[in-house]
C-alpha cells in the first residue's frame, strides 16, 4: 500500500506563519518537519462525573490502523486555520454540528519531538475541549474510524496508564485532559515531570 | 525590616517527596532550592462571561508590597501537602470555605527558574481553578492582603500584557488560565512559544 496521503502540508518558519513552500503529508516526517494538528477531546459530565467519546481508527487506515483516538483528530492542512481544521473534522469525522466545534475552547497546545516508524515527528498538538450532551452520539462518517465510545474517565485513564491501545499522541492529549481537569494532580509522585513532558 | 519570616520549607530532592531537612523560607531563594507553591484562579461565569478575583497585596508586605495577586497564594511549607496548603490559605486569605476549595479542581503545574532581588527561584506552581457563586466576595483576613476586586477576563489580560502591576509568578499562572480557557487561541501567533514558556 503506498504511504502518499495526496494532502499537501505546509512548510513554515513559525507556527501559522507563511508557507515557504507545501510538501506531500506522507514525507513531512522523513524530513523532521514540524507539523501542527488539532485534537478534541468530547465529553461529557453526569451527575459530576466525566466521560469521554473514544474513537477507533478503521483497520484500514494507512497510519495506525485499529487503534484507539481522541474523539476528533486532524493533522492541520496548508489554507486552514486551526479552528477551520476543527471544524471540517468534526462535521466530517464525527458528525459533530459546526456550531458546537466552532465555540470548543482552545485549552493549550502538546508539543513533542520523537522517532516514529514512519520517521522523525516534531507535533504541536492544538487541543480543545468539547462537553457534548448527554443524549448525542458521534457518528463515524468518513470510513476513517470503526466506532465511537463513551468511557468513564477513570477507565479511560487506566488504558492510558496501562496500555498500548492509543495511538501514541492521543495518550497525551488525555494526560493533559486528566490534568486540566484534576483527575491526575498533585498527589500524583510524577506529577511535575508529566506536566512538563507534554511540552518538550 | 528582616526578610526572616519564620516559615519552615523543607529541602527534598522529588516533589512532595521526605524533607532531607527545613529551612528558613526566606533563605530558600539565596541557595537557589526548589520551592513549590499554591495558586488558585477564582472566577465567576456569568451569562458565558469570565470574570476573575483579583487580590492586592497589602503594602506592608515583606515581599512585593502592593502588587496584584491571585484570589489565593500560598508557598507550601513544611508539612502540609498541597491540598492542605490550599485549604488553609483559601479560608485564611480569603475566606472562602473549607469544603469548596478541597473541591477545586487542580488544572496543571508552571516551573520556572529565575533570578528575583532576593535570589535564584527555581519554583514549581500548582495552579487550582475555583468557580464562585455569583454572590460571593472573598474578604481579607489576615492582614496579607488589601483588597479584592472582580475584574473581567478581558481586563486580566490587559494588565499582564500591557503592565507590571502583577507580582511576576501570578502573571503566569493568569496565562495559564487564559490559555486553559481558550482567551488565548492558536491565532496568537506566540501561543506555541507561551504554552512551553509556562513549563521551563
Amino acid at each position: 500500500m503506498s504511504p502518499w496521503r495526496s494532502e499537501p502540508y505546509p512548510v513554515t518558519v513559525t507556527p501559522g506563519g507563511r508557507a515557504l513552500f507545501v510538501i506531500e503529508r506522507a514525507a513531512v516526517p522523513l524530513f523532521g518537519i514540524r507539523a501542527y494538528g488539532v485534537h478534541l477531546n468530547g465529553y461529557v459530565r453526569e451527575a459530576g462525573r466525566l466521560a469521554l467519546w473514544i474513537a477507533r481508527r478503521s483497520r484500514t487506515k494507512q497510519t495506525y490502523p485499529g487503534m484507539l483516538d481522541n474523539a476528533v483528530a486532524g493533522g492541520l492542512p496548508h489554507g486552514l486555520t486551526a479552528r477551520e481544521c476543527l471544524v471540517k473534522e468534526c462535521e466530517e469525522e464525527a458528525g459533530i454540528p459546526q456550531a458546537w466545534a466552532a465555540a470548543a475552547p482552545a485549552v493549550g497546545a502538546i508539543t513533542y519531538t520523537g522517532t516514529m516508524p514512519e520517521g522523525l515527528r516534531r507535533d504541536v498538538l492544538y487541543c480543545y475541549d468539547l462537553e457534548l450532551p448527554a443524549g448525542f452520539r458521534p457518528e463515524c462518517r468518513d470510513g476513517e474510524l470503526e466506532a465511537f465510545t463513551l468511557m468513564p474517565v477513570e477507565d479511560v485513564a487506566a488504558i492510558v496508564r496501562d496500555t498500548t491501545q492509543f495511538k501514541f499522541n492521543c495518550n497525551l492529549v488525555i494526560i493533559d485532559f486528566l490534568i486540566r481537569h484534576g483527575i491526575i494532580g498533585p498527589d500524583e509522585p510524577d506529577y511535575v515531570a508529566i506536566a512538563k513532558g507534554l511540552r518538550q
